[in-house]
């Protein structure tokens, strides 16, 4: 399935956004049956939009042209401008989507911090604003991620999200998911999809990380507010026309790409091990290696045939994907034990 | 080509944006080589982006998801926050965006009308508001549409285009041009793409509209002012992954889809002859005709097959296209000259 | 009153916002009752607000440190991002509050040229957009400024403002009054503030440029809609303290330079003939003087005594005010007419 | 001085902008010599910014009429939008300024929390994000308060404040300091202004809270920034005409009110005394004493005369002020007493 089992070529461990479609997706998405969907009549699109809003038991799903398009859209739903999104300092939304909350949804943001990315609900209590009158920001959602990009993939405990979602009700608080690999905590830990879901007022799902779609994602909420983002997403430059040729590889993934992400979270411990990191802290497909000299290992690495990323000065991300093979994973934990 | 050559299926001449992709578009996408476009790694995307940039005779040229977003950053290149752009009333950029220059750009506009969508010189010269202190809104660019749509798919005179130039330059403006059917213009006229975009700072161009690829648009500029807008259109979300999926059919379309747009031009003069509206002032592949009732024609010619858009509450929107044969527009004609 | 009757010191005809307060309003400034405002506890401030509220015939009014902030809260009360307003293409709004509708409300606009900065039904009617769908902006606002600041104090004949209203009635528009002079227009009509007041939403009126109130504007609309500004024009940053200071000199202007406007319109239309304007136009306090060289007739003029201004570079502006008496009106009309 | 040692009246402890300005202040502004400030011409805002330039360090200020505008304006200087500032999580720039950082500059935040508003500066390094290509947002600014509002008027330790000097000089970040009540901090420690301000980049000082002026606030900062804070602040609304009715206020209360500031310090720490808060935390004017249910407390005092606010479900705040005499505190310190 994957190009990099040739040992001539670099396993790429930067991302798991570098997948390409595989076969068996190019040709769904060749025969794909499309249509306009800006005028609401692509039906393999529809038919996806659907599909994934059933998996996380809500009305209505919007398909997206990135993650980073649907996380802006879903916050703008529950968050006006001049409220604010708490959420852990690591968080996706507020570290890699380049200020876009604040940018183009006039939205503020006050931060906890997790080890793992998680949810602290004795901080989260001390943050949160209630309404008081034309002088406080006003806390209009708290945002979580699951699994948690920068925290290692780490899988945000259901109970938790339980938790959080009744301090929520208490305090009339929306609860934003940004499940861009949702689908990875699912299979860790084998929880429906819809247990995280149905938690949540809005959340956002992406097919182009560990499902290997090309290109897409979505916003799953009600159907009022799905309504009213494809007006924002149209102002967004989010719009695109026959959206079937890319839904048609989400479908693809659904069916054949989410069961096998297992073979990608073994994999990722099997190369924590090779780095000395605790396998048992590996819960998904993402190590976090926290090493001094993050650029230097990378650059190290690369010369071995290993690509790897700094998301820090001082942190190095692997991430495995449906690109990695076994014996990909083998020869990389190889090449990186000895730079350990 | 077109599936709608059958006398049982309705013929479309709502937008060009309908157009599904052709069997030979779809096998290019299938053979597609791709890459992490966001990482800069996609090939296929890197050699349209060389290839559209050289059309338009520019350094640099940026795939975006939509021609919204292709104009929300090519203005945004050139006008910050705060400052001006000049516009016909009727251009795509302010009646057709929603408002994504001022809400995403801060930008704001003032406006002259021109009967064909046009330059009215007078007019731009009498708005246009030079640096004058921390009291004044300054013009910082112009923006032109080429062909306009809701004029008609009318061309701009490339001599317009240079006077315009020549008044730009005096005044340290910069020119945008929305060239969403520039190939048209090109077609239409015989003028080569680059004696347009030699013309201009900044433009947008699109495949999915008379190309007739299923997604895709493109800024054109400077390398600088291309490496500027790869930031802010991660931020609005377009950064896609395997865009090469998309890219391949924008090859394949400017392969063969750009000359035979001279028969979308001609089906469009036989559509102006049946409702009357004078052939002589069709250019390109709109007409627009003005009818007291626009939503009750619309509505009629449904009935019998043939589907039109309204653009206003007094206009109907014909528009021909890729997936409609010269049979489908002989037997529209013969439907809309009943109505007319 | 005016210090500049000393003919030593120079006539300053360069804007209307350049009137000190009189003894008689410094007194009340420092005689006046005040409280904190932000917890809308300034006796002073109320006062003003219900009395300004109830001369245009709204239920409520709300203080502003500027007409610029007036402006933008009154506009954003009627357009919500992504909207648009219509007004004519010299309006304050759209060439000199430095793009703030777009930059901080996000409002787009369209414009229609009027040669008296008036209403062009016509136009209005062909710019106008209904609601039409997630594709189309929508047009939300029409905006009128009364007098005209940049068309020579021109006033907005009232019968025009009531065939607007019944064209934004017909389509659900909203009217938006800048009426930073509309006390010009009150004393060179005799309509009352009323008769323009019930005609729109919303409107913003100035009380430091010919009334002669070191700081401060109003906004006026419904009870609802200032609740909603006062929140807003704390996020803007212009949630001052013990206002009353400053209302004091508003309460004061209403009461004594009200009336005495119409001294300024007769010491306009002097200048106007002193510099072949013709009289007939000039119906307030503003010249407006076209010259091939405004920079150097302002230059010259300055040497002379007399300080003039340039809104554009082929545009001298001459404004009358509380700080021009008799004399140095006459004394400025000899100047000028030698430089005419 | 004060009108409250009335003892018919209530002793007003919400808030330190609550001072009503003196007689002798009255006397200031009504001799206070006056110009158009937006034409940089009025001699007594001039003298002003001058002064408060010069007391913190700096080259150039900027008076504002708000804390709120200058805090958007001094930060919006030093990060762009969709840039990022890190400041603690009770920061007045992130809970009481209506999410403007975000809404009108676009800025996003990451947080840290401490028990007295201050730097953490393990808890910074770890926020901090150095500029990593067009992935990640950039910490262009930390931002610091002093004194904290929110933890109770808590000085930052001027070492502290080196220290994060430090850190942002090796980072290339700037430094922003919310310097509302910076008077306070320096009465209460003898370090003079310019110690503080000679450690950041930008800072705010406020004119109508301990220093009893009605209305005003100042930017502060180089010149350039300056310049550029003068368009950005008309743009915002806050190009207010003759100023120096206002700037007189601030000029005698920089006379007269600094120093006095220590007795209201000491009124502080005995209405903590009172309500059973260790005074040895209160260093200025503020006492943040939790209690399980703020309102009932806040309604309580009411009824005997001694007003007090919530700024938390669970948080009562005392500020003392130029309002508040010896024998006001006293008498309040009664009443506390038996509530707590």
């Amino acid at each position: 399935m994957s190009a990099t089992a040739d040992p001539a070529l670099p396993v790429d461990l930067r991302s798991d956004t570098l997948t390409r479609p595989t076969e068996a997706m190019r040709a769904a998405m060749a025969r794909a049956e499309v249509g306009d969907d800006v005028y609401g009549e692509d039906p393999t699109v529809r038919e996806l939009e659907e599909r994934v809003a059933a998996l996380l038991g809500h009305e209505a799903a919007l398909f997206t042209p990135t993650g980073s398009m649907a996380n802006v859209l879903a916050v703008s739903l529950v968050v006006s401008p001049g409220q604010e999104v708490l959420c852990e300092s690591s968080a996706h939304i507020a570290r890699a989507e380049l200020g876009a909350h604040a940018a183009i949804g006039g939205v503020t943001m006050r931060t906890w911090t997790h080890p793992r990315g998680g949810v602290d609900l004795e901080a989260v209590r001390a943050l949160h604003a209630p309404e008081m009158g034309p002088f406080f920001v006003r806390t209009a959602a708290i945002s979580v991620e699951n699994t948690h990009n920068f925290a290692g993939g780490a899988v945000l405990p259901l109970a938790d999200l339980q938790s959080l979602r009744t301090f929520a009700d208490e305090t009339g608080t929306a609860l934003h998911l940004d499940g861009a690999r949702l689908w990875n905590a699912h299979v860790a830990t084998g929880e429906p999809l819809a247990a995280y879901g149905a938690l949540v007022d809005v959340a956002a799902v992406c097919l182009s990380k560990g499902l290997g779609a090309p290109v897409g994602s979505l916003v799953v909420g009600s159907a009022a507010a799905m309504t009213e983002a494809r007006v924002r997403r149209k102002r967004l430059g989010g719009g695109m026309r026959q959206v079937g040729v890319l839904a048609a590889a989400g479908l693809h993934a659904l069916d054949h790409h989410v069961e096998r992400l297992a073979e990608d979270h073994a994999h990722a411990r099997l190369l924590a091990e090779a780095v000395g990191v605790d396998p048992a802290g590996v819960e998904t497909n993402i190590v976090v290696w926290q090493h001094p000299d993050a650029a230097s290992v990378v650059a190290r690495a690369a010369e071995l045939g290993v690509r790897l990323a700094t998301v820090g000065p001082r942190t190095v991300r692997l991430v495995t994907h449906l690109g990695v093979t076994r014996a990909d994973a083998e020869r990389a934990a190889v090449v990186l034990a000895r730079l350990a």
